[in-house]
């Protein structure tokens, strides 16, 4: 399969969130990402919600979309928590919330406390923004995500999303393509995590993709690595 | 220097904070923690706000203090967000909280968020619960570290603390001496992050530390671990 000459570099902008997550970012760095964003098209400008308000500034009357993480990236609030922190990005500008599932909760069979959470951040959106639900999947058994995807899906999530970034593992081919077999086309799907390359956006848009989640937008874009190392690798 | 002689190990028991703050850590995760807590005489048991009520109704009665994380482990939410997770843990049963500031507004020279963050979680806090503040010292240079100490103490807060232990780095003895050192005696110092063993617990105490936060508790009140390999080094 030559999956490098079906779509081009270009094209991949717009399925991609232009991420910045780091704690120790500074408003400086997430105006840059927003300019990139803008210069490239990227579809959303996607960070942590201390830095929202400025995000949405930023990208006022562009084609960009300003995305906040709720819950980033353990899960572990409460629903009454994210959802203020959901109800509180929108207020600053938020258009689509990345909440972190709560695995702890899956973990201990407790998937009426999953729905509660899950269905509270998207009470919190209210609407407003619409919601990805980050299911960290290198910590669950295929039975555990496509439970998660389906809670998610009743629920009326707008995506449901690989990986955080910052656990054991990112976004794989296979998850991408259970994920989408168990919502089907009328529920995004989001890799993220360790998506770095060209060659791994194009994998994950195969799987079934179709949102993306990296830091590396404009490497991925820039077109094929040459890189003859495996891609799509949970590396970080 | 002989300070295995000087500290008993089961005498370390007092100043540490039990800790299970792994995002995929079961009900039955936490549960063991507690009964571990009570039965060697930890100072608290420290966890995830989503657990922080089951942690409440199991050390009810005991010494034991319910500790909860807020901001947990990026500290990149709004000051409203935080204190709302803060009003929630407390309500919840905490009756200690631990923030984590906000990385991001200190490197960019926000002082002034920096400062209404931490008063916010106090304020949230209400007197109910004393409010120890992560500074996440990996990231910070040495001037940063003692502006955000005095911020703190400023505030009201009943501890400064070195580290999340999600980061790129934890608790050195340098830096609990220079956080030491800048509080004074009246706001508590609490070393976190790569504390697993006797002599590391004796390195924090010996710098100026008056409580640990550490996972390997059971390890540390062991004793002397005969390991001949440097220790108090940012190992995760």
């Amino acid at each position: 399969m030559n999956a490098d000459k079906q779509i081009s570099p270009t094209s991949l902008a717009g399925y991609i969130d232009h991420t910045l997550l780091k704690s120790d970012a500074k408003i400086a760095d997430i105006l840059k990402v927003c300019d990139e964003a803008k210069a490239h098209g990227f579809a959303s400008v996607c960070v942590n919600p201390s830095y929202i308000r400025y995000v949405a500034e930023q990208l006022a009357g562009s084609a960009v979309t300003p995305c906040c993480v709720v819950g980033f990236p353990f899960g572990t609030h409460t629903p009454g928590a994210k959802k203020g922190e959901t109800m509180e990005a929108v207020t600053n500008g938020a258009k689509e919330i990345d909440m972190v599932i709560n695995v702890g909760a899956i973990k201990s069979g407790d998937w009426a406390l999953v729905k509660q959470d899950v269905e509270a951040v998207i009470e919190g959106a209210g609407g407003k923004a619409g919601v990805k639900v980050i299911l960290e999947t290198c910590l669950l058994t295929d039975e555990e995500k496509i439970k998660a995807c389906e809670i998610c899906k009743a629920a009326g999530a707008a995506f449901v999303k690989t990986s955080t970034g910052y656990s054991t593992g990112g976004a794989t081919a296979a998850d991408v393509a259970l994920m989408r077999k168990t919502v089907g086309s009328n529920v995004g799907v989001k890799a993220s995590g360790g998506v770095k390359t060209y060659e791994d956006a194009v994998k994950m848009i195969e799987a079934g993709a179709n949102r993306l989640g990296a830091s590396a937008g404009i490497k991925i874009i820039a077109g094929p690595s040459g890189d003859t190392a495996p891609t799509g690798k949970d590396s970080y």
